[in-house]
């Protein structure tokens, strides 16, 4: 099953996860207002998804520009980037592959309208291709953590959906079962959207890796039955000194695993690091809309009118976190220190 | 709207609360059987609630039984009881409410059979309105504990629904609006039944009493927004040493709470308390089917299959309980003392 891909015919297919797991369709993208409005209703989510789709957003948006110079095109691809951007603004992936898109338009050696289109295209697959890389180099690294039998919760997908493939949290996970240490998995539902409940048991049963699913406020219980041994997210951007955004609910489990001296790790690629915020109180957190929360596959669950507070993502500060596993290694405290020394 | 109303005719009425807020119908209870169903299936829930309910229950088993001496109809009304009592096995005010009524019988100074089944329709309706008069009591005792300008978070419903009326942890969010104290509620939505979210949001509304409805993932993030100012919720069963069984979820507010230093109250009458128990660890934890954690309005939300763990309370061990709102005052810790006290 791939999150997305890229036909040569020029546009782009994307998983509709909003309707997995009990329907697997592709929305066929072939104009960047499609891979906006994907994103912005989640029918394609997860940060490093969220880059890589944007990527070939890009990609599509500068095909159809009528540029006639280097300059043109790059002002052009600028406002795409800005509009693909404004989909969604806690996970910092995005932000990172438009750059890399723009950085690679400005610093080609060819004033070739076409070739410099080419070139943006060749970009967006290496986006896609390296992050699949990476996740299995956070596999690696990851699952050197995990002790045999480890039984492990997981909140929200940070799954092979959540990326080009295989995945960050859920990616530690799968290189731990491929390395024979027979783990198995509690996955959060995670309210409102329920990605645990969909995504995250649907990767797991595909890989024949025990799972239970929960709901969100059962993982406090959880802990104090002695039936969890540590905590794995995924996460959407890590500031400079390791405040970490991920899925609402992640800065709950990771008090709780305090409270239970459990690991909590977060597992993502480089790309998800900013280092230009210095703590996680600069990060813009998304609220979405209360009909997320208020309402069932479009049937309405609580009172018509009622204040909803809704938002997408929540902040766990530095020192609630054992360590952040990346594709160039596992990251310690002091994270000031340590990812910047990582990074450069 | 009243939960429950005894008809002279000689039947109950139970507001379906599995219905609500969409529809408000009241089921017709004239055999035990239906009070046992209807309890079975949370059409009515909340620990004194299901006491009074289940009282009303075994007298319309008693009205059935064809005794004719007080021996064989106190023998027949024990089997009903045990029944009753079966239905759910955490709250423990199921079983109080029983005991109160073979108590009755058992200590009536009439051997006349019909005389007796007068004697335990009595003594339900007691019941019913002594719970209405202790809310009223826990609220004003637990009032003088809410600051002026609160931002209150419950979890589930301990309101009227979940009583005779007025309410536990809502009895005391009631008395402080009525005091003029300008209170505000965060309600956790409360997977996977979503009784905040059907019954508390509901209740609030009907009151003017500014609610904002979250997951239940987001009451840490509203902590450490610094939105919330204490927690009140209510009980299922406190055992001698104050440990506290109450809905899933209940525990990990707890250890937010301590985590942000605010104050987390229980609100419960006292025969909620069960001295007969030593600690949390003895209270028998009720898990419910998967489906309800599977399925939205009959809609599979899973994968078909997936495996479930569905606790439906959880232990709040009493070192994170601030104190223990009843309607013979505010108890503090240490509880193993002081609950005896109250209770003597």
């Amino acid at each position: 099953m791939e999150t997305m891909r890229w036909l040569e015919e020029g546009y782009l297919e994307l998983l509709d996860q909003s309707k997995l797991p009990l329907e697997v369709t592709y929305l066929k993208c072939k104009d960047y207002l499609d891979v906006a409005d994907a994103i912005r209703r989640l029918a394609v989510r997860g940060a490093p998804a969220i880059g890589a789709a944007a990527a070939y957003g890009l990609v599509l948006g500068a095909s159809k520009l009528q540029a006639l110079s280097k300059e043109v095109l790059i002002s052009g691809v600028e406002a795409t980037a800005k509009e693909l951007m404004a989909t969604r603004p806690t996970a910092v992936n995005l932000r990172w592959a438009m750059d890399r898109l723009l950085n690679r338009l400005r610093l080609a050696e060819t004033d070739n309208v076409s070739e410099l289109k080419s070139a943006l295209l060749a970009e967006a697959k290496l986006i896609y291709q390296k992050d699949l890389d990476n996740n299995r180099k956070i596999g690696e690294y990851g699952q050197a953590l995990i002790p045999a039998g480890a039984r492990i919760l997981t909140h929200c997908n940070a799954g092979a959906l959540a990326t080009a493939g295989f995945g960050t949290a859920l990616g530690v996970i799968r290189a731990a079962h491929e390395a024979g240490k027979n783990v198995s998995v509690y996955a959060d539902e995670t309210r409102p959207l329920l990605q645990g409940a969909r995504l995250t048991t649907w990767e797991m049963l595909h890989d024949n890796i025990p799972v239970t699913l929960i709901t969100d406020n059962m993982a406090g219980y959880s802990m104090a039955c002695g039936r969890v041994d540590l905590i794995i997210v995924g996460a959407d951007r890590i500031t400079a000194n390791g405040d970490t955004a991920n899925k609402i609910g992640t800065y709950s489990l990771a008090i709780l695993a305090q409270a239970h001296h459990l690991p909590f790790y977060v597992a993502a690629p480089v790309s998800t690091v900013d280092l230009s915020l210095a703590s996680g109180a600069e990060i813009p957190i998304e609220e979405r809309e209360s009909t997320e929360v208020t309402h069932f596959n479009g049937h309405l669950v609580a009172p018509a009118g009622v204040k909803v507070w809704n938002p997408a993502f929540d902040v766990t500060p530095n020192r609630l976190i054992t360590a952040i596993i990346t594709e160039l290694g596992v990251i310690g405290q002091p994270y000031s220190k340590n990812l910047q020394a990582v990074m450069s």
